[in-house]
């Protein structure tokens, strides 16, 4: 397939190249495209047989393409919580598993960016390891999970607040973190404001950040980095 | 002495009354008075037999203060790390240890407010137990140090960057944490900005902040919280 | 009890150490949490016989938790103004009173924060004093106020638009005064921004600030000075 | 005087129709202007016999339109404090006393800005009366010199930090405050900032705002309200 | 009366001095009050014969107390543009005319702040002198208006978006400009605050500015100025 | 036509000049006025024979203009995605075409934003060249689209997110490129401010910037420079 | 000339394509870049016969480059105050005249980049037309210059403080004006945000916006609009 | 060697754990210490032959700790434009390359962030390839240098102003980028806030992002991705 291949779709020139040059496809952004625009994207996937995958899904949105995909019995999976559609290869070959990426959450509220996060890892074909609720008020819960992510390829740490518990995972591991904040706090967070600069400034060495509330893009990063380290070792 | 006394020295009032109203003498905030208001302000300070205290001396007004001080056989301690100085009662009589206060740096840069607040606590008459260095990046040197601190009245957390210590010291005590973010740091640290929102939304329930740098605020109020917890019990 | 056993509910890791470490149990944040996952908090706190305390609960969960609650005749108190809800140890056993903490407010609409201060003082089993509406533009309403709060040993002042009344309280009294800014005002108050950096830089050297709309956190403090203060004197 | 004229000096389009239109002659900003170009305005101003005035004159800028202004044997005031030169009418006849404004200052620090509204109330005709370091956190200070201000027809107030002097003094007087925030402060006061959103917000009705460290804009404002309130009474 | 007396109504303490130290009796900013608690004030108002005056009054609240007052027989004014409600004093004898206030907007849209500030300049007994839409981008509007507002005491200028009219206005009068930016525009215009940035920083020296969408706060201090020129002169 | 008539209809002063001043009539600002307002201007446009043009028309607004206009049989267009109304000259002759302007947009997301950029032009009476989603993150789709564009007069650039679009597009064209950051975004995209800041910090030297959603704005300058363009040379 | 070709300089790839592909040559930015480095760019421009340019040359560099240049007899111009250098084709052969362009500055410290503007336009081959000082506070200043620009192709305006010019001049002309808010103020001017805001939300539709201080890029684009005006009518 | 390790040098606990824990040793940060400091760390890092590594060493610290290493026959390189010094573990032994890192940066003025990148990912031991001022202005420079960097584990970019070439980067590659905003710019770059804000929104889903000029933190994460993927396929 050629790298700079594009479907014109009208209000969208789908990227059929982009997996080739880039390692996984073109993803879907669902905010501000109609359900139909989605639609006909996800057919366009289909038709040329590609791991599809869309994010922040609406509920209406979803109720909508859950119908319309189960009507044609395609293969896909909806994850409400985290707002995403996996759309898989009706060719079947599931992408195998390469790499771990431990994804972390500092809190319950943080639930639904760490599962964009989670789906995210999944649909680049490595093997996520789930942890939840260990914040740094209660630092003893991080320490009795440490064994269940000790040989992860990457760590994602999901916080919202003062976003310090990066900044105390990386204290422990020799892998990079990825940090994500979320909007989830009130006053002077300031929409994720606060924990985004505090996970700029952190002061272990080894802490790289992406967007507010970006579960995506970490899971994206950390899929490139688990594929990566698992090139030729698995 | 009339707690609504005050006296006019110009472009000075200054508040004699302060201590009978608010426990401790008036401080001396030193940016943007003139070595010569200051000086005056120490001449009446000493005229009224009061325990003064200045802050934020800079290098060119301490060296002049000292000096005039030295001569007139004043007895003062200067400290230029702090750029504080000390004005001691001179009928004697110095307060009498009153409360235990921790003053914690994450990390060495932070020394000159850690400083400030020891110097303020001891102005105060409180016994400050002093602990550099022991940021979140490098978590066992904290848990190496929290014997010398565990029956502190309270606790002053002195952190720059992402201003996470302060989260990770609340876990593990019994008492308030007074956090001061500081001006260390880079880029998105925005002049500490980045650390005082963290602090601020720090997920430790004990977690109170002060100004940017108030390395004094920090010590003024642990005086007061030690002199209180440390009332009619001693 | 061990300080860092945890109970794992899944979603939630409930800290049942946290009594030990911090002197109070830990705290429910009811934002961004289901009414479902709250109430099966509840049960594990009922359960281990905790004084349980959940903040920032919105009037649906509200209702469904007071109904829940309600059926399995478990003792409990629901403030609709404080959003909060206290379980009390089923074992009884309450909390005797452990000092006193002033509560004042600077107008009619910071009510529901002031409120929140209040309660969380409630459990924290310190006494409150509550005051309201005595803001600067009528500097009389406060003076009239001094002597109901003059014994307390800390005070919380809740106030929002440009947030002056604590300065104000700080230059009469010899506690602590803990800030909390609101998010009433408008235009460029910015959400309580204005208020946030007006305490922060108050010119009273005893006034320390925790986040907007952060009453909770301000009890929780008050309740540890409180506490302390209290300790031998009782 | 036609009301739309002009004198062009080439980067500079001197209004001699200001004060017909708007009461009081064009000023002079200093900054960003040379020393030669302040002098060629300062020549016109004189050969136009127009009471002149201009604020932001730099130290070397002072020293050298000083010696200039001394040889041509004009009469002038220069204060180095304000940084302001008035360069007086030439043909004699000084603007008699026009209302009375107060100029009250916070703190120490903020004497600077206090003598650019005193010097441009001055400059206006009116009589100014100058109060200096009442802040708020002894609040005895202000409630002892307010009889010295209770016939001004309005009221500057220049304070830094959290600038909650004006609404303080707001709640005593039956005049306009016009509130000059300064960037008097450190940390989260962000130059100034923190004063003038507090200002802003004043819960004081009758406060108004000028921008930070605008000294000159509050005199103007000022004299203008005494101009207008003496206009037919005096 | 007393000018330091207060009714105590439980979560309001009602300023009744209030007139007599600033000059106007206390004003009920409505937001965040619940319509109980504005009924119970204006009650108070009614038995003290005051002139009361009630701003941020929301629709429903609006309709609630019209059928009160209503029923009540209670004279007064409520304008829904303004969302104010105005009560006459019970006893009749309206004040009289004092001084003239000229109230200018910018854009059609920009009208409900300026009917607040109309609203309150009636309520202070100054006539007020309305001009709608003379935004600066078709300046001959403006000059054409001219004539109408040239014995204004001052003038309230109310813009959104660039805020740039009372610069322009600024540049044609004798008396102070009290402008008002408001939260009129999108992007980049942050909710008022480039309209609030402007009017602070206007080159004409004549301009003060209130908080955004303040429009009270300008109707208010601008019936301060008008009285005191109406002084003792009418 | 007088550049400086306008019609006073209370609320509004409608620019009848605006033409003959500024090249193109006065537009109507839909946000914040009412749709009676709107009506009420539609009709004095249309008597006077003018090119009309109303932004930002809400939905509901929308449809009850349509069904006016419609009764009355005005020729006139009214994009729902653009949110705009075009009123045609009932005299007929339209404007010929003057001038080429392209309308390039990053993403799918920012649709109404090209679309209001798009019918702006087109009422200026240049020709748009409308090309969609060829954002950076697929580079090779702008460069098989470049073609399309290479002899329009100016390109209006319409992108949300980093807003990176303007700059590569800059490196390839010899006309200016006028930037459009869009709100589209989430996290530290604040409401466009990521994409505005970028465009404004281009390192593309022929990039200038409008306001965050200003879709009008380019589009009425870019009608500007086409109809210089084309001015006396078709 | 091959459009993409560029000089391998080691830490500069100088694009000798520009000129081709964007219109006008790649420009020297002198920030940050040392004066060894700017030379040998220097030296690549003459050797290709290039018209060179480079702006935010500081006053040490500039004496450098001077002495260099003149050393060689290259023929330059250097512009102390726009901080400018320009190159001359060493061929002869200077660009005719093409187009105007006029450049308006709101006050005299406006000068600088007021001054880089010209110099720029001047580089692109348009002819300026300077006007100084004419700023909002004098508008009959403005209105008396109005007949020496009004065949420009397009206009500069520079304006610091509030930044309102653009939007006067906005109401008077058929052509764009691209504003250049400065950093001159003091203040809440924010280094010239409050300029730049002001612009951005300019309430004239003709109003486009560069960075701060950027005059250079307001007389690339200026020159660009120049030039396609001008092309086929000269 | 112990993984909790730390030598208490006062107001340093140096962490010798850390290379244990996270894979490299402990990394000095020069601003805010003394060079006296520095050096005892130094000495303390030769003794226990580690991999010492310093970033931000101003000039006058470099010059000082030059001559001191020298004179102690110390292996070490000093990097000027970096301001680094990397100590070699005395005991030789230089760590083998592990895998390949892109350092690539957008303009000369990049060059010392670009630097400290590179300086740091030697220091890990990984392979930089350097390839700079390639620039989104410019495209072609970088399409030409694309295969240079085809198999690189990881790549950074340093970029300033509007940081767009990281997005573009990213739409070639298959590899994480790590995108670091520098202070490079002026006016509304708001020293790097524009060039952070445009890469957290980057389009291009694998730009993740480290505070501005952290050169040190992108090789750092750099150096644990590229030898992740070295790890067994050596």
């Amino acid at each position: 397939m050629n790298n700079n291949n594009f479907i014109d779709l009208g209000e969208v020139q789908f990227d059929i190249g982009r997996e080739g040059r880039c390692g996984f496809p073109e993803v879907i952004y669902g905010e501000g495209k109609s359900q139909d625009t989605i639609l006909k994207i996800f057919r366009a996937i289909i038709k040329h047989d590609i791991d599809g995958f869309a994010t922040r899904i609406s509920d209406d949105k979803g109720i909508f393409l859950e119908q319309e995909l189960s009507r044609d019995n395609i293969k896909f999976s909806y994850n409400k919580i985290a707002k995403t559609i996996r759309i898989f290869k009706q060719s079947g070959g599931q992408s195998v598993t390469r790499g771990k990426v431990a994804v972390i959450s500092a809190g319950t509220s943080d639930l639904p960016i760490a599962e964009e996060a989670k789906e995210t890892v999944l649909w680049t074909g490595a093997e996520p390891i789930f942890i939840q609720d260990v914040g740094v008020a209660g630092p003893h819960r991080l320490q009795a999970k440490l064994p269940l992510f000790n040989d992860a390829d990457t760590i994602i740490v999901v916080a919202g607040m003062e976003g310090a518990l990066p900044s105390v995972v990386g204290g422990f591991v020799q892998v990079p973190v990825i940090a994500v904040p979320t909007s989830v706090g009130y006053g002077a967070s300031f929409g994720g404001l606060a924990a985004l600069l505090g996970m700029l400034n952190s002061c272990a060495s080894n802490v790289t950040v992406v967007n507010i509330d970006a579960g995506f893009k970490a899971g994206y990063i950390a899929g490139l980095i688990a594929k990566r380290a698992a090139r030729n070792c698995n």
